[in-house]
């Protein structure tokens, strides 16, 4: 295989270079990349397709624009004529968790599994050809498995190589339980390699252990390699963890075009451009100009986002739909007129206490029969909604905006 | 069942007693004490008998001396009523070992397992009825499971607990590797008491984490947890190394009466009493007896030599043979009359060499000339065998007995 790249032709050899760069831009990391530049290189060569995996948890069917990251590295193989594999990982999903502690692990059945998973493959269509993907469930050879396969299977690693994994490693070291059970969750993501025979699987970087697992059995089982292709992680929403339905810090790609809008003009300035590469269809050149405009003050921040929101909309819905959620945006928010210079507070207190406690600890009003009035008055807005109960429960949550009368404002930040 | 020891007659609480004190004579440990007590209690309550496995593995079926530890107390049990299952662990042995690393765990075929289980069996006639006794093979039921069922039987243990095993914890100190299989022969082994409910294993103290593995999966799938018996470890004919067939220090239950008392003689005085407790019929009270007369001078070690090697010889064949071992033992080893103070040499070099080499190194003779003169007019004895040829070489064994003419003797010690 070390001799491809010599038998290509100048005009090959371009070809090659072009996946190449194509493939790498915005990836973590390529394990390695020697392999990737030959795999293109055989590809090229023979005209045959390369084979990317992606493997797809049943159990939580809402993409969002995390999702998106793989999604899009995986348009571009498409449309340089490689094959998908998508692998819905069922076979866990079946089985649930044995111990019974995990709530997220609960069993699923047959049909919910179909579901999850026409869920999925609707959502996907936005980015991927899904006439062209092959499809595949894992149960369908994990389920075949005797115990006498997986002691064979589990005869091709060692403790040690397992106990790398970064959870393991630190759970094992707080002495928290690992249940031997666990072991085999990579060990079946690797065997599904086995058995794709795919040559490239990809992943967010969380994944660099199990995509590596699947090079190992591939090679254990006597099959080429695969190269693991690590995308970065997209933060979500709150600009700290990883965007992600369970963290509520997600933007759905199903979503309506006004949450889509609205949710994308509360992303933090400073993930502005991380956004504009890895869920938009910019190309690198506009991601350029744009970082330059920024930089420069010829472009203000909200105007590059209200664009990072426009496009968001167009992509997953249309640009007329995208203009239609710009408008209604700047018609609720932007007419508010809040006045540009709202203090900030560091609030560190309960995230949820009644509005008269807040606004006396916010020190906005003198005393709680003081309050009281102003809150019978329609005085007091949160977030530009009136509160009229003076028994109201308020959640606090980042950049809630409080008035107090005509003039008084207060933001509250909480990290 | 805490109560169960409450509801006895005296008869009753004394026929418990009983036999708690029979099985727990020579045993090293029994975990835990008051469980064996209770279930004891129960049986003779509702004259149920208890059931007693002991697994063997198929791949070594010679059965020796070490092994009738077990065996004896098993029959003990036997005479009691209660009920022994003999577990042949086949599958593992069918699998052989994933790893291809392990000479040792070849695989064996379904005819290779059944004729080492009826060579166990056939030997096995000589200490406990085996017309009484439970049959099994485990791989009845774990050929029967699916990837599905081990993951659930994984869920219930965890690696730090597995991690626990003193071989598996100095492996991974030393950073030798662990395939991740091994952890599963001690779940099989565990999974074994889950199917077969017994009340009590029995098994060496090198068992004792898969014994325990036993009561651990069998308290997971909800049943009465098991009592372990652990029985000491026999030393071989060596006084150093455990019983066993690969060590070359064992006394197999089938050889013929003379080579049966041979190697009974070259056991360590140091041993004598523990074989006379582990491996002989002899009741604790003889035992004492003996050792109030060895203690006293009463009885010459080597007569209590000679009463062990009757006794295991008389077990084994009859006491007519036992008889006529002792007789040719004697005619051949005694009528040499050797002197009785040999200087005893502590050999510490090559454990084989020439035996010209050897008579120089022993300084019992001046050049290598005048020890092939020696040897070509057969003066030359190691072990009463004359050798003549002067390039043989000779392999050190303990008590091995040099002589050179008619009166220069040495004997060797190699420990």
């Amino acid at each position: 295989m070390k001799n491809q790249l010599e038998q290509l032709t100048g005009k090959q050899l371009a070809e090659v270079d072009r996946q190449f760069s194509l493939y790498s831009s915005g990836a973590v990391e390529i394990i390695p990349e020697e392999e990737l530049k030959h795999k293109i290189a055989k590809s090229v060569l023979i005209k045959k397709p390369l084979k990317i995996k992606l493997g797809l948890d049943p159990s939580a069917p809402d993409v969002h624009l995390g999702h998106t990251v793989v999604l899009n590295k995986l348009r571009q193989f498409q449309d340089n004529g490689h094959v998908i594999q998508l692998i819905i990982g069922d076979f866990t999903g079946k089985i649930g968790d044995p111990t019974g502690k995990s709530i997220a692990r609960k069993q699923l059945t047959n049909e919910e599994v179909q579901h999850n998973a026409q869920t999925y493959f609707q959502q996907f269509s936005k980015v991927i050809q899904m006439e062209e993907v092959e499809l595949h469930y894992n149960s369908k050879w994990h389920s075949k498995l005797h115990f006498e396969d997986v002691i064979n299977l589990a005869g091709k690693i060692t403790v040690a190589r397992l106990m790398e994994r970064d959870d393991f490693e630190e759970r094992l070291a707080l002495k928290k339980p690992i249940s031997l059970h666990e072991f085999f969750y990579p060990l079946m993501q690797g065997y599904d390699s086995v058995i794709l025979e795919n040559d490239i699987e990809l992943g967010g970087t969380d994944q660099h252990f199990n995509i590596l697992m699947g090079r190992h059995f591939q090679e254990k089982f006597g099959k080429e390699k695969q190269v693991a292709i690590l995308m970065p992680l997209l933060e979500g929403l709150d600009g700290v963890e990883k965007m992600s339905k369970s963290k509520n810090n997600y933007i759905g790609i199903d979503e309506l075009p006004n949450n889509i809008y609205g949710k994308a003009m509360s992303i933090p300035d400073e993930l502005m451009l991380k956004y504009f590469e890895l869920v938009t269809d910019f190309s690198p050149d506009q991601i350029q100009t744009l970082q330059h405009d920024l930089k420069n003050n010829i472009l203000h921040p909200r105007d590059a986002k209200m664009l990072l929101g426009r496009t968001i909309v167009r992509m997953y819905h249309d640009q007329q739909a995208a203009e239609e959620a710009e408008l209604r945006f700047k018609s609720i928010f932007q007419k508010r007129e809040l006045p540009t210079d709202i203090p900030t507070v560091h609030w560190q207190g309960s995230r949820s206490i009644t509005v008269i406690d807040l606004l006396i600890v916010l020190d906005l009003l003198g005393s709680k029969s003081e309050a009281r009035r102003m809150i019978q008055n329609g005085g007091i807005k949160m977030n530009g909604e009136k509160i009229l109960d003076i028994h109201a429960v308020i959640i606090i949550a980042d950049d809630l905006i409080i008035q107090v009368g005509k003039r008084i404002y207060r933001k509250l930040k909480c990290n």
